[in-house]
């Protein structure tokens, strides 16, 4: 049996890098399709033209299968959705919202689709919606996350018990370990977010990067819940929110501490203090900025490696 | 290269099971170790005497290798270890708290000590503790929790590689495929908990077993943060808990809410209303009540199946 998610992309390796706010833009998406993996352009901070910009550089940068990503919460959805269908976009992943809205407009533009889901009452959903794979994610990744807090640990072999679609887990993977680990669970691939947020392509700031690699386990929490849970760094914005959220802070006080544009001040514009730093617990297996191709090599070799013991050292023979 | 776990210990798996309160009494125990896995008792909700009763069972119950699990905020800890002591037990797991203050006695005595970590920098503390093997437990385990709230898919690769001593994985496996993930981030071995409490053999009330095997994904939450982190089914005690803490109770508020004995009351008496319910995420994975030896015969088929598939079948082919 072939790789389905391989096939699907029509890709060398099951790798997707994970559409980030403020990360991945043409450079970053381009070097991993480049690398045979499936790039991923991060509409979610992009305005419509914005997106035109970066499809168009994309066009010139590779001629691999690249994708955009769309949260589905995006204000002016109707005019991104306009872009991707008229610049001829093949591949689109939907996050943050019900599958059911869009798929069908997007399947009929022969576009792929691939659902974000981070619990099993979405599987369902996305079955019905016709999607044509799907990303479930755990609670331990960067960014956004669901309310169940289930782990990709526990999540992907309940999300493959429920559907037979191609499978790719996403949450805490950044290594050719949890990427083996991801794939004995039941995924056909991974999504790689923060491994690729801290590489040398991505158009993240570089103290953003250089955060990253400082920060460790333990460094992260997903906060602010009764808004929309966001894994965030423990910086001072976050401190400031943890403790309103302590005392038990209403949603519009939240609302207040959060303003606007927090995730760009932390992650585009570098402000360590008082930016949103959006990043997966796996931060703490990253130790240094990388290019994508660097990064590629590392993930196949050690996937190969660790592979290769699980078959050959009798510790793994049960 | 053999599996230090099994060598540690003498046994035929590096399968452990966890220690659990009012469900891992000698029944349990004996069960898993006669499997060919380590059994252990649960001290944590036994007084000293009763302690001393399943360990007088247990020498009845098997010839293989056993041990104890022993909560270090046990009030009566020094009755507990002198029962353990004066009882010739072999093997002792320790855990929430530092494993400083009894490493050491129990060395003395010839015992083999394993100490239960949720972060990094309690790997260090083992190490200088002189502790013989390490669990590292991740934030979808059941029961009493870090505060650091990281999975096992990020916190295993952490931890192997901040310390070269042997590695256990716990929190969310409960099946083969786990074990198989497990085992690719760099433990040698696993302890399983939620799986075993719902055994025909742990002590549980029937009524808290089906509760386990009817309890899906998203069907528990890290809860109590503000006293000791525990992961808590979702009935009418923990919502009462849930909706204190949304609206900022302070530490004495949740601690008269909690009052005393909530987990006997749950899981040993099968109050599904008023008792504290303690399971991991992996209850989603966990279907039927059934013996030990069915559940050691289906761990270990899935690991061998699905290490074959990474084996041979091309989806695995990168």
């Amino acid at each position: 049996m072939n790789n389905r998610i391989k096939e699907l992309f029509n890709i060398d390796y099951p790798i997707i890098q994970g559409g980030m706010v403020w990360c991945s833009g043409w450079k970053l998406a381009s070097a991993v399709s480049n690398c045979g993996g499936l790039g991923l352009l991060g509409a979610g901070s992009m305005y419509p033209e914005v997106l035109r910009e970066h499809i168009q550089k994309m066009k010139q940068a590779t001629t691999k299968p690249w994708g955009v990503n769309v949260p589905l919460l995006y204000p002016d959805i109707d005019q991104l959705m306009n872009v991707i269908v008229n610049e001829g976009v093949q591949i689109v992943f939907t996050a943050a919202g019900n599958p059911a809205k869009w798929t069908g407009f997007l399947k009929a533009h022969g576009i792929t689709v691939v659902h974000v889901i981070a619990n099993g009452r979405f599987a369902k959903k996305c079955e019905e919606a016709g999607v044509d794979a799907i990303v479930a994610e755990g609670f331990e990744a960067g960014g956004h996350n669901g309310r169940d807090e289930t782990t990709t640990l526990t999540l992907i072999p309940h999300i493959s018990r429920l559907t037979t679609l191609p499978l790719i887990a996403a949450g805490g993977i950044g290594t050719g370990r949890g990427m083996l680990a991801a794939l004995s669970l039941g995924a056909e691939g991974v999504q790689i977010g923060s491994r690729f947020a801290a590489a040398e392509e991505s158009s993240a700031h570089t103290a953003f990067k250089n955060c990253i690699v400082k920060t460790g386990e333990g460094d992260t929490l997903l906060s602010l819940k009764k808004l929309a849970p966001v894994r965030l760094i423990k910086n001072a914005f976050f401190e400031k929110v943890h403790d309103a959220e302590i005392h038990g802070a209403s949603i519009k006080e939240l609302q207040e501490i959060l303003g606007r544009g927090r995730a760009k001040k932390g992650i585009f514009e570098g402000d360590l203090t008082e930016g949103e730093l959006e990043i997966g617990q796996v931060a703490a297996l990253i130790d240094e900025i990388k290019p994508v191709k660097t990064i590629f090599d590392e993930l196949l070799s050690e996937y190969r490696h660790v592979k290769n013991d699980l078959i050959n050292n009798a510790t793994f023979q049960l």
